[in-house]
Parts: structure tokens; sequence; C-alpha cells
């Protein structure tokens, strides 16, 4: 993002988004934000910085008629810090390139207040969450797309080696999650539900539906979490979850070659969640990981729940990848979750 | 990008960029690529990153009916190594976020030859660019979308405190272009007139207008000339030509806080090129940068022209920015390059 000009258009937007995320502070490892061809990062000695990108596309990852604009800016930043989380890396720099229609840069029967312009309130969500976890919006690009997509890049950095991968995971390890699963899913379902009527405009949430739709509206990506687990040294694998715990585990047991079983029973079940959203529901964003039988972990870290939900076996010809454990018995367990073009 | 499973649609896609990319081998400074939530990159002691994020979309960067895909793909990586060019950075990695019809996914009649797919053809062009500048594709984020969008994130390295900014020109220092201008405007108009009688295909170019077209389908990103300036220590200001040396100089005046002089006689125009091509066309991704008087600079750095084409003078009340001296006396020069949502 290159300038703060006065004037309208491109540069008028530009120069708002300069002026507040220079006034979100500078975390440790931005030298240089907005404004030259490129930012500049400096880790500190001895770590290496993770890199992750994660696009929202109008229509795909989120709906102008069913999503507030803070909440589709609070989702696409969410999704790249969860990323974050899951390699136990703390946040340096947000990037954000930005296609948007001409209208949701102009105030418009579309929003609410309409005073306030869509992308306005987008950066409204995007930068509290940004403030929640010091990570300072340091550059990106700006486009007029008739289509609204959002890219955002989140860079952090993590002691060399101590990364957590989803390669390590051992036979014998055990399987954990943080928080609650299927709540996005749930809350999504809800949220179409009360879309339908209300036509072009996102639906006004009743008050008590808010806790209901938040695990959708606003994922907290476990930050925290992952930066306790590498400290630690304790997890032996982790992956955040995007797609679903059915489709996330099976890339966790492809990637560290082994298999691994699901305890039914001990699923966190979110509000008003049932065993299917659970299973197969995406972005919840919580962290799935394993470690090792004898490591001792706490029954929550920074206020969140750690449940364990199963464990590694070895993988084998002709065993299924991923068993689920119910009353009834043991099943194979396929993924479920989201796959484009498919 | 996280899966390598055979099958259809998204997985196998992101297997086929894994396995392409990989093959391309990785390069100083990439310690974890595709495969996992986040790339791992580890600078060599005393270096900073340079971080640049672009976004390309359909029916504004690029034309499915004008541009092949090959084209499409160098394009974009070439936006994105130009930012780097211009901070004198090394390339570490490159993401890549891709939104795409599912049509351009599948061969298809869109494509010439029906074997290979868009998206296909699409890589072949932007891996073919990376190899020449050593840039591995180390991650990024796929997802079906009606509009054919690409963000292309580019990680570089540079020694600290070292990269060439926007904002060091100062009174007294010469302004330098590498190569030739506006030779992808003029490009742009050729490929409008061969483009208009031959419908949804992108035209067949005819041999005799290669060298025409080259400038905008194939622009050279001036990574050598940009490492070079910065390991001499000549250059005081730099950035790269991608709105038009009208705007990008405006940027480059504003960023230092001084007012500059062009010689339209001096500027180096582009084979097939007139004076408003070089002054105010967008894309050439030429290094505009300055040096103090006393700076003794080649001809040609690393094979391309270095050309003299004005100075850097003082800001005062009621200067204009830009001044354009020719023939016919001194005239302000106003930024007239792209810009969104104007």
């Amino acid at each position: 993002m290159t300038d703060s000009a006065p004037g309208r258009g491109e540069l008028a937007l530009l120069g708002e988004i300069r002026r507040r995320a220079a006034s979100r502070g500078q975390a440790g490892g931005l030298r240089l934000g907005i404004g030259d061809d490129c930012a500049l990062l400096a880790p500190r000695p001895g770590e290496e910085l993770a890199v992750t990108t994660d696009l929202s596309i109008a229509g795909r990852h989120f709906r102008l008629d069913w999503h507030c604009p803070e909440s589709v800016g609070h989702r696409a930043l969410a999704r790249g810090l969860s990323d974050l989380a899951a390699m136990g890396a703390r946040p340096v720099a947000a990037f954000l390139s930005l296609g948007l229609p001409r209208k949701l840069t102009t105030a418009s029967s579309r929003t609410r207040s309409p005073r306030r312009t869509w992308v306005q309130r987008f950066l409204d969500g995007l930068l509290a969450l940004a403030v929640t976890h010091a990570t300072p919006l340091a550059g990106g690009d700006l486009a007029e797309s008739p289509l609204a997509v959002a890219d955002i890049v989140l860079i952090g950095a993590v002691p060399r080696g101590r990364a957590l991968l989803r390669s390590g995971a051992k036979p014998g390890d055990l399987l954990y999650v943080t928080g609650a699963l299927g709540g996005a899913a749930a809350g999504l379902a809800r949220l179409e539900e009360l879309a339908l009527p209300s036509g072009p405009h996102p639906p006004k949430i009743p008050k008590k539906l808010e806790a209901l739709l938040a695990p959708h509206l606003y994922p907290q990506p476990r930050i925290r979490q992952g930066l306790w687990l590498q400290r630690h040294g304790l997890a032996s694998a982790a992956l955040d979850l995007s797609d679903g715990l059915s489709t996330d585990l099976a890339h966790l047991c492809q990637e560290s070659s082994v298999c691994a079983e699901v305890d039914a029973a001990a699923l966190p079940l979110g509000l008003g969640t049932d065993l299917a959203q659970a299973l197969h529901g995406g972005e919840d964003y919580e962290l799935l990981f394993t470690a090792p039988a004898g490591a001792r972990l706490p029954r929550s870290i920074a206020g969140v729940k750690i449940t364990k939900i199963g464990r590694i076996v070895k993988a084998r010809p002709g065993r299924p990848t991923m068993i689920l454990l119910t009353e009834q018995g043991a099943q194979p367990l396929a993924p479920q979750g989201w796959e484009h073009f498919s």
C-alpha cells in the first residue's frame, strides 16, 4: 500500500488504512510498515518466520447478505492467525490484499449505518482482532473488483526448530483439541435460518442468539494456546481445525504417516451442536494436537479447555486411516469436510 | 496449501502444485514449503525480510480473452518480484492465493491446447519466471471462485538497514531509470487491436509482433539491478514503475519530501512508444532511482541500460511537485497513472 495523499478513490482509502494501521503500534519485528514497495521485518536472533495466506471470497467464504462487514474482517484475519497458532508462532505482521466493488467503498443502503462504509466496518472488525493479538497491519494491495475478495497474509516468529508441525505424531501419542467443536457449523445453520427471510442485508442478530452465532461470526484463534504448547515443548504435532475434524485429522495422519482413533463420547460439543457438526463442521479454528502419553497437560490453557479425544496408532495395511469409537463399536471415519472444485 | 492426496478437485490441484513447486528446489532461506499450516523461512544472520503482496483480478489486471494463461502467471509473479527489486532484496520465497472458476481447472475449449488446463499453463508461466529468479513457491491458498483472482506474496531478504527506500531522495540527487519506458502500454494497445476481432480466446501473436508485445506480456523484474544498487550503496531512493512514471515519481517525491525535474528528451522510449506512454503508461516494472550527483553509475547493470532522466530539487511553496522540461520550456507534470475507485 503506497500512499496517504488526501483525495478520492484508492488513494483516500489507502490513506485511511495507513493511518489506522499506524495508530495500532508496531509490534516486535516490524521495522517498516505501509508506504514503501515492501514492508521490512526483522526477526529476533534465533527465530524463524512462519508465513501463511488465506483467501476469502464473497459467495464462497462469506456472503454479503449473511455476514456483517465486521464479521467478514474478523474472520479473514482469524483464519490467518489460526495458522500461526497451529505452528506455535507469535504474530509479527499481517498483510491484506483487498479487491472490492466500488459500492462497498462508498456509503450505501447495503449497510445499516449509512455514514460508515462497508470497507470501514470490515476494517473495524479486522483491526479489533489485530489489536487483541498485537498484530500490526503492515501492507497489502487494493483494487477495484466486481467480486469482494480478501487475501490475508500472516507472518509470525518462532524459535528456530521449535515450530509445531503436522508431521510429528507418533503411535502411542494421545490426541487433544482446544475449546469446543461444531459451534461454527451450528452457528452457520442458525444464521442461514435468520438470513433467509431478511433479504439483501445481513440479519439483525437477536440478543439471545449471539452466543450461538459467535463461534461462526467471531471465531477466536488460539494464539496463546499454540504459544504455550510450543514453549512447553509438549505437542508432537498440531494443526488448526479449519476444514473440519475428520478432514484435518486426515491431513495430520497423512503428514505423520500414522492412523488415529477418535472417541465419539469424548468430543467437546459446542453449544447447540450435534456429533456430525463436531466431526465434520469446518471453521472452528480450534487446535488439534498430539502429545506423548506421558506428557502432563493442564485442563485448560489461558482459559480454554483442553480435551483428550483419542489416540494415534500405527499405520497398517488395510487399517482405515481414522476410526471412530462409539457405544456401537468401531467404524471407519472418512473425511467429510470442505473441498473446493469437488 | 495442505495436501498431495491423489484425487479430484482441490486436493488433486494442490498435489500438482506441491509436486511442481518441490521440483524447483528450495533457495536460501526456505526451511519448510508447502504441506503444513505455514511455511518456515530462516533468514541469514543480519538480514531482514521484505514482504509485498500484489492482487491480480480478471477484468482488471488481465483479461482471459486477451492474455494467454502463461502471461497471466508470469505477470502475477513479476509484479511481486519487481517490488523486491525496488528494495534491493534477494527473493526467498513466493506464496500464491488463487481463486478460480472451475472451468479454468479442467481442460476446455477456452485453451488452445485442450490437454493442458488453464491453471496448468498459468503455473507454467509463473514457475518459469520463478526459476529464473531462484524463487521457490512455498505455499498459498486455493479456492473455487466465480472470478479468477491471484494474490502473489513475495518475501525477500536484504542486509539489515540496507534496503532501498522511497524516502531517501535529497535535493541535488540525479534521477535514473533502468531499461526503456512505455513498452508495456504500447504493447497493451497492440494487444487490444489484435484481440478485438478474435473473440473469446487470447489472440495468436504474429511472430513479428512478439518483440512489441513482450514488455506487456512478459515484463522482466529488475532483481539483479536492484541487488547491484543495494550492494554498491549508490541509490539514495528507489521504487519500481508499476503505475507509470508520473504516478510513481510522485510517490517518491512525497515520501522523500522533495520535488523532481524530468528531461523529456532524455526518457528512454521503448520500441513503438510515444512520450505519453513513457510518462504515464504503467506496468513497465523498470526501476526508478536516485543517486547523489557524485555517484559513478555504469551505463548498464547486468545487461540493462541505465539512463539519467532528471534531478531532485528542493520542495518550495508554490513549486509543482514534478516539472517536465521540454524544448518548449518547463511545464508541471501531474500524476496520470492508474488509480482504482477513481
